[in-house]
């Protein structure tokens, strides 16, 4: 027997009941009818970041300039940043640290699992990690002092059977961000450990999405970004988190005042901070890291288990009404159905999903295209509504039966 | 015979034939009658920017999103910067490029020349180089291919004697934070290059104050700080130099996507883009450079020659106020008189700078105290009149006089 039919109205009572219906307003929303499914790109505006930015500029800027140092927390916010988002993977708050981009801190904590290894030589890697991801990694042989060598395995099984005791590190995005598909990172650390691996993760396309608990599951490193589903502000800073045990083991790679045990000591010796602070590398991203402080106001106030459930639940309803509205209109979900093995995106393939996305794109939804034929929806759980999800299958449902997506001015596509 | 008597008279001369003049107003000005000499800490804030980050929030944030990765200019700002900033240190327009923080771009550039090295093993520095500067260096023992060892030298001159053919990299701060020492980067380049050595040059005290020609002295690699005399905005990019020979040597420290050949082609495998791009890492801080990008606006206006001229004008007239006012009340000018020997600041030292720099605080005058007896003035030759000179020093005088600096409201200093 097949299942009910979900109804527009079935969406209303599931968004009556949401916990956290509350935070869409914390959010700005955009003038026109738009709805965002590009939160594993960009993050929605906290509501507060105009204003807030405004009395930057005027007070601390304009009227204070350097003695803003000594007046405001420009050198304690990625420290209270790391902390505010720590509760979403599932560290201490003292072990995460905002600074640098994804691919700086790829490098800083890749570099420093290969400082501390306990054995082997190989840095084990897919062919499906993030391309900066990988850059990373091939950029070390040859540079780094030891020989690292660096294999990149072409399915996820090959990587499985590749962990033996000349492995080094494993290293892995949590989420694939095209297929969506979602590594069991408590059996990879598990694995890598038997083999005396150590594992780092690039959790870019998980955290702020779906469960990440890099204590529990006994992680090594890991590194995310700041600015997709963490809502941090275009280009703001990511962050990094080392586990304790390896917190005080070695250096930092790049040793900066930041990281000092006594910041404004000015020493010439360097001497590193405990644990994960001394990865802080120089001056902070100060004007940028007072955006991203207005998402983390929120993201401390939010319970990580209630946003979870909220995204698996948004997931669940875009796969079963892409299913039951437009299966029999060319559309197959691509990300994995089965929650435990899909992130923080929910994707579809089909023949036209470039001039598809930009005439959803023309109907007030934002999605993103990936070459050859996938299509995106990025959740944002603390700003998306169940009738979103609704409209949004609407919307495209008509384009496909309109066929209007095969218009000319569809056919010149964005990446 | 001595030299005239300088008068208020004369200041006001010097500003109403002053070819910057007009650019005063591009700068927002401080509710107070408050004079900022901290350009060397933190420049003063183009007056575009808050309207220009209001509607960037609005337009580009709330209403784009991740569109705006195509509808704007974000990927192009860190080599948009650094043209527009290129000819204040004697490069080619796309040979500068704005990234990462000081620091990161210190590590970017040591370990880069030390890959491309022609001979020897020592990287050759001295103890009052910055201390974030002196920290990378110090990381790269133990960690780096090829086993780098790190000399610090205690004075210039033992610096100089110590060039050798073990030298591989000669790693200097252009001009002194805490003295205001230049060093003659010329003769400097010249003796690594006799001896096969490369030079890296941190320019964070000197580029947008005083002259800097990179390419005429034949220097190697340069990295500099974006807030200080460059008004980039707090914790604002850095910059990062590369001469056009050394280019194409090898792959940069930190391969990411923003310094591939093909960005969005998403490539598994890494190609370096030509030349200084190669090291732009990952993500542009997109907010940070917005910001930035207004300042740029105003320095590809500026005539680097003579931006340079009323930056000596301004030290020199500082220089003689201060001995002419204050010399008998126990001020000493500390940083070198002679022009081709000091750097942005002009410093002076009394028994008890640290309270007299909060005393002027408090008589709007904005400097900064170093231990034990220092207090600086960073001369911001866009925004500065000679009248601010002359009125810097007439408020030193009167707490001089008056002895106020010893209230014991003085006496707690900030650093």
């Amino acid at each position: 027997m097949a299942s009910p039919q979900i109804t527009r109205d079935d969406c209303l009572q599931m968004d009556a009941s949401d916990p956290l219906a509350a935070f869409r307003q914390r959010f700005q929303t955009p003038k026109a009818d738009t709805i965002f499914l590009d939160a594993n790109s960009m993050g929605a505006m906290p509501a507060t970041v105009p204003a807030h930015m405004q009395s930057f500029f005027d007070e601390a800027w304009v009227e204070l300039r350097r003695q803003g140092w000594n007046h405001f927390e420009w050198m304690e916010r990625p420290f209270q940043i790391g902390a505010a988002i720590s509760h979403l993977i599932g560290a201490e708050p003292d072990d995460v640290i905002a600074c640098d981009n994804t691919t700086v801190n790829l490098y800083k904590l890749l570099t420093y699992a290969w400082r501390v290894r306990l054995n082997g030589r190989v840095i084990l890697t897919e062919d499906t990690n993030f391309p900066t991801d990988l850059y990373v990694a091939q950029g070390l042989p040859g540079a780094l002092d030891g020989d690292p060598v660096i294999t990149v395995c072409e399915s996820r099984q090959q990587l499985i059977d590749s962990i033996s005791p000349d492995t080094a590190v494993i290293y892995l995005s949590h989420v694939d961000y095209r297929s969506g598909e979602r590594w069991d990172m408590a059996d990879i650390n598990r694995r890598a450990h038997e083999a005396g691996a150590l594992t780092v993760w690039d959790l870019s396309h998980s955290a702020g999405a779906i469960p990440v608990d890099l204590m529990t599951s006994q992680a090594d490193f890991a590194v995310g970004c700041g600015y997709k589903y963490l809502s941090g502000g275009p280009g703001g800073a990511a962050y990094c988190w080392v586990h304790p045990d390896h917190g005080d083991k070695a250096w930092p790679t790049i040793c900066g005042w930041m990281g000092h045990g006594d910041v404004f000591a000015f020493a010439t010796e360097y001497t590193p901070h405990k644990g994960t602070w001394r990865h802080a590398t120089g001056t902070p991203a100060v004007i940028a890291n007072e955006v991203f402080s207005c998402a983390a106001d929120i993201w401390r106030e939010v319970d990580a288990s209630t946003l979870w459930s909220k995204h698996r639940a948004l997931g669940n309803l875009m796969i079963n009404l892409l299913e039951q509205e437009c299966s029999d209109l060319g559309v197959s979900v691509n990300t994995p159905k089965e929650y435990d093995l899909r992130g923080g995106h929910i994707g579809f393939s089909h023949e036209g999903a470039g001039p598809l996305c930009e005439a959803l794109l023309a109907a007030g939804v934002v999605g993103s295209f990936r070459k050859p034929d996938a299509l995106r929806f990025g959740l944002g759980a603390l700003y998306l509504s169940y009738t979103d999800i609704w409209t949004t299958v609407e919307r495209l449902k008509e384009i496909l039966q309109s066929e209007s997506w095969r218009d000319p001015k569809f056919q010149k596509v964005s990446v």
